[in-house]
């Protein structure tokens, strides 16, 4: 698990939600996981595979702040997380893993994206396996907290 | 999503299950997801990448059941899902999709897989994010049920 892979997920995460849903998170410093445990009601999951890695990467919203990510990109607002919201959850996850990857490829690490999963159940946690460490980003909002968690071999 | 990459995953985690814990899960019929919600407590979930497709599977656990299986494959029962638990899913998620892989490579369907992740949260569901059908494959026993799902782009 490289350092450098971690600024270009949090980097596009900022971007897909300032351009997408005009929402500015507040980024706190990334660290390695350990004890911690990051929880959350709805999650994007998707795996990377590249030539010299691969790995994982979600991203976990608190509920009110992803129906408020809602409201703001589409213009309705769920009483609750329903395939709408997931349904964005997965592009969002998309878009911040293909934002992530054009970056790092100009930086000369490749990789593929494979399709997303989407999670939702509350209070849940998200534990990636695999050889290196776990680095988690937390976001803060008026809305609630988003986690982006990166996780390669290696 | 095709047909045929239904059976090597459902066959692969019969194997694992009875090699590993001995353990004899009851399949039931494999079926299109479309409004059918899969609940579960514990869940392996991975990305795959192939040459022609890509897509995403997940193994989900009732929590009786999870723990029954740690007990036959490790001797030891914790109290609810803990680390070694959620190292458990991880790994029978690798040998799960591992022995799927082989199974189609042998027919021409080649793909690489990503790091798995585990979710835990009571009653949480998972939903795949592809263009292709989503396959549910229910199974029962008599601690609780678990259920593979699939998607494959294209």
């Amino acid at each position: 698990m490289r350092a450098e892979f971690v600024n270009p997920f949090l980097a596009s995460l900022l971007n897909v939600l300032k351009t997408m849903a005009s929402m500015e998170l507040a980024p706190q410093k990334p660290r390695v996981k350990k004890d911690e445990v990051a929880r959350g009601d709805v999650s994007g999951l998707i795996g990377m595979i590249g030539p010299k890695t691969k790995g994982s990467m979600s991203i976990t919203f608190d509920e009110p702040l992803a129906l408020e990510i809602m409201q703001r990109m589409l213009g309705e607002r769920p009483n609750g997380i329903n395939e709408e919201v997931t349904d964005m959850v997965g592009e969002i996850t998309n878009m911040v893993t293909g934002g992530a990857k054009r970056i790092l490829a100009d930086r000369g690490y490749d990789f593929e994206m494979a399709t997303p999963a989407v999670v939702s159940g509350r209070g849940h946690t998200i534990t990636h396996k695999c050889d290196g460490a776990i680095i988690i980003m937390p976001f803060d909002s008026e809305y609630g907290k988003a986690f982006i968690e990166i996780c390669f071999d290696g």
